[in-house]
């Protein structure tokens, strides 16, 4: 298969864009100065995030594909998290010129496949030397005539529910950074975020009134609603959804664990929702987050000033 | 000023978010999961770059503001040559935490001047930890109606124009090279380059047929479109501007040097260029690209394998 330095820039962009879905809202696709993309709302919904090996993802404890799938899931959960339907992805993708042709493809099946899954496609992207592999993905949406779903909505009366795992991928975490290799669904779920990608659909007919994705642990996220709205959020930690798998720390994983991208929003009260959603609190007057009436010591993590409950922490604090 | 790392994730954001331009393009900015952009066209055009420290710039040889200033610049020239309106920027800043804080400030001021002269907004992003400093800059914007100036419409008998420097970049950076701090406009040149925006305006206005930023160098890029829209194109070396100030290696870093972020287009024959475009050659049947009758040795270059005509080649092969 050779090395990517072998294959040249232009050489590996031919490879790579050939495995990429091309879907409809692709109006142009890579090979030119930009791509086009279909908007018929008349609004973009877009968002970035950067990937760096070591700090976001081993090659040693996730392959390729995997690693594609996940890079792909984390944005266009963020699309789906603002109400919007994902359309297109951009990826930029820098590596050392030594790095395997055959990985780098099965990289983009993993872009390609995810992507697949939550009906957008890849418009286009850039790849450079680098000496550590780096992900850039930026994915695009469209709101359908719909308000955004922003952080900021939320009042006091309304309940909250989550949709999606939660601590998995942190318990999944955990175990790789003690030496382990199972429970088989938990590595998984560390390797390969699955998030319900219909929760935004099912969060606007229900009359959502704020929703994002749970990225940094559940109490964290919650906390940005609680500031962008001005409202304090009451977790019954007793509701939030615990499987036996996740072990002894299940709760800790569930209520800081980030990276299941699982979809935490606010609803009326009156509002009947899915059996797929769990009522986990209510938000009231106030600011901040409460679990069972506490606040809680370590909300989640941050990229630059980890705290000792963050499910990232494995990966070392920066140097 | 402190660095990065003692701001922490969500510290260095709002000191970085509260220096960026927002414009009436930015309908919701950075804070939620994504941003939501005017996109009253119909179709957005997107395009992504990522710029690694060591290899796209040297932190020794460029200050951030400039560096800052060059990746807005080399995106939002990509969406004026499809004939589009820059509209936004999202920004992914990758760096160590030792970084000052300070540094990381100036180079969001060059982000934020250079999209201003543009016309755009800073619509939201990214900041991590990592090795080296990397910047994923992904720019949007609208087409206003008209059909994207893509590669591939040259067509027999047209004519190529240039708008903006070339080769003042390269000739900038092999200065640098080697070792010597002047001519002040060459090394500015290098270290921040000036597109003219209102190409793409000027290009579409006159009718024309194929639009491209000579991102990699004259030859290389004009051969992009000879690939794309199945021609031949023809280069005079005497009608290229070659300044007295590029030195004895004019006309070639002028024909192979890449990142002053000219624009590059074909044009009807009967098309009456502004002056400040400058014809250089015709566009024929066949294939490739030809100087004064001759196929060109070194075209420009390639991220991943640097030919030697190349004017990045100065950082060094990939290792």
């Amino acid at each position: 298969m050779g090395t990517i330095g072998e294959a040249g820039e232009f050489g590996l962009i031919a490879r790579l864009t050939r495995r990429l879905p091309q879907g409809p809202a692709v109006l142009l696709g890579p090979g030119d100065d930009a791509a086009v993309v279909a908007a018929p709302d008349g609004r973009v919904v877009a968002t970035t995030d950067l990937l760096v090996e070591g700090r976001h993802f081993r090659r040693d404890w996730s392959g390729p594909y995997d690693i594609g799938r996940k890079a792909a899931a984390q944005n266009l959960a963020d699309i789906v998290a603002m109400g919007a339907r994902p359309t297109a992805l951009l990826v930029g993708f820098a590596a050392p010129p030594a790095t395997a042709a055959g990985w780098a493809e099965r990289l983009y099946d993993g872009l390609a496949d995810e992507c697949r899954e939550a009906g957008a496609a890849v418009a286009g992207g850039d790849v450079v030397g680098a000496p550590e592999i780096t992900l850039a993905v930026t994915a695009l949406g469209d709101l359908g005539g719909g308000a955004p779903l922003t952080r900021s909505g939320a009042r006091p009366g309304d309940i909250v529910a989550v949709r999606g795992r939660l601590g998995h991928a942190a318990a999944g975490l955990a175990l790789l950074g003690a030496g382990r290799d199972g429970p088989a669904e938990l590595i998984a779920a560390h390797r390969r975020p699955r998030p319900p990608y219909e929760a935004g659909r099912e969060a606007r007919s229900h009359g959502a009134t704020a929703l994002l994705d749970v990225s940094d642990g559940l109490v964290q996220d919650l906390g940005h609603i609680a500031a962008a709205s001005g409202v304090r959020i009451d977790v019954d930690s007793a509701a939030v959804p615990v499987p036996e798998i996740l072990g002894p720390d299940g709760l800790r994983h569930a209520l800081t664990g980030g990276e299941d991208h699982a979809f935490a929003g606010t609803f009326p009260a009156n509002a009947v929702l899915p059996s797929s959603w769990r009522r986990i609190g209510i938000v009231t007057e106030g600011a901040g987050v409460r679990v069972d009436g506490s606040e809680p010591q370590n909300g989640g993590w941050d990229h630059f000033r980890p705290k000792s409950g963050g499910s990232r922490n494995v990966y070392g604090t920066m140097r």
